[in-house]
């Protein structure tokens, strides 16, 4: 799969990079990437469903719903495992198998470099948790929901460029081929972009027309 | 100034960095300190002069006000200065003097290490230009102003997060020595920390009571 580099002790770009230990990944790319696509399907059904059952709750919310739980687990799940297995590479569990072929796409991941592991942190350990609380802001029409979701999808953005840019000043050499550097590391990680950028965008939005009012309100009753 | 590393061609830490070209700093520490402290002195006291000219202006908001033209400022020059010269530690400019200085205190500044340019790079490019508009929507109560807030002192928490997790995860060894360490690492930075916090929390609660109000708002005209 990883074509050429196979030949190496590690898939990963450049080949001399040192991983003492390595294991080399032993499920099948289609059992890695089902579990994930699968059991993402499943959690999202799932808060669809129920979130049918609360009362005035636009698709709109409840897509975000599905979103803040999909994009939460990720966080907490995936890259919690990521940022406290330091020896992920040595390892044969199916977490470790999502970071060694993930890799492939960046092997910033397999050699720990200190900006992915530092952003990953605040990723798994800030927004995860935040994200899930997210979920139940949308559910209970807290006051914070917006302004929440927004600092979210700040720190996804934040995250997601110091991640592209600290690559590209390091060389832009992770990738084990281009279909791993467009697939792993362009594609995926673009919807971290995509995403946080339409829900900042229509927080602002909600939250200026709350102010908007609000300092109308101040100047109507003084 | 710098203690035993002196010695070394350079005088920062570890001292086997390699700074091929290095210019040592000429002009004295009080020159490099009292510029940036009296002219941000002198932009700050001239906004809250004519902030206090403002009609209805609280003494918070003015003093925001100061906070984000002396930030922004800082960001804008002093940081993009630094993010768009790669080799600012062969020069003598001003500038360039408060770099080397500052490097005694964190040497990965010097060696250019990816997470700093890039945090760095987001702070000077997109939070300090955001911080002037900063001043401005205070100036003249526009709606986005809190949201606006809010979002550039998560940015600058962010960053400070990153840059404190990137140095322990390398080591925490960039100090020439505990005074620079202290003085400038761990000090200065964390200004950047404590004021973000206070206005992101302060930002936090406005939000929030205009959000609720809306709501209510809504409830009562269907």
């Amino acid at each position: 799969m990883a074509g050429e580099s196979e030949a190496a002790r590690h898939p990963y770009a450049p080949t001399d990079l040192e991983l003492p230990g390595y294991v080399p990944i032993s499920l099948p790319l289609t059992t890695i990437l089902g579990v994930y696509v699968l059991s993402s399907l499943f959690i999202t059904l799932l808060l669809w469903t129920l979130s049918g059952r609360l009362p005035k709750k636009t698709k709109i919310e409840r897509l975000l719903m599905c979103w803040w739980i999909f994009t939460g687990l990720t966080h907490i799940v995936l890259e919690g495992y990521f940022v406290f297995s330091p020896e992920f590479y040595k390892d044969g569990s199916y977490l470790a198998e999502v970071w060694k072929e993930y890799s492939k796409g960046d092997s910033r991941y397999a050699t720990r470099d200190s900006a992915i592991v530092s952003l990953e942190g605040l990723t798994a350990v800030l927004e995860g948790p935040a994200c899930i609380l997210a979920v139940y802001a949308i559910a209970t029409d807290k006051s914070y929901s917006y302004v929440l979701q927004f600092a979210i999808s700040l720190g996804q953005l934040y995250g997601t460029f110091m991640y592209y840019i600290t690559a590209l000043l390091d060389g832009d050499n992770f990738s084990s081929s281009p279909i791993y550097y467009y697939l792993y590391y362009v594609l995926l990680n673009s919807f971290w972009i995509l995403i946080p950028s339409l829900i900042a965008i229509r927080c602002w939005k909600k939250i200026c027309i709350a102010m908007s009012s609000e300092s109308h309100k101040k100047t109507k009753v003084p």
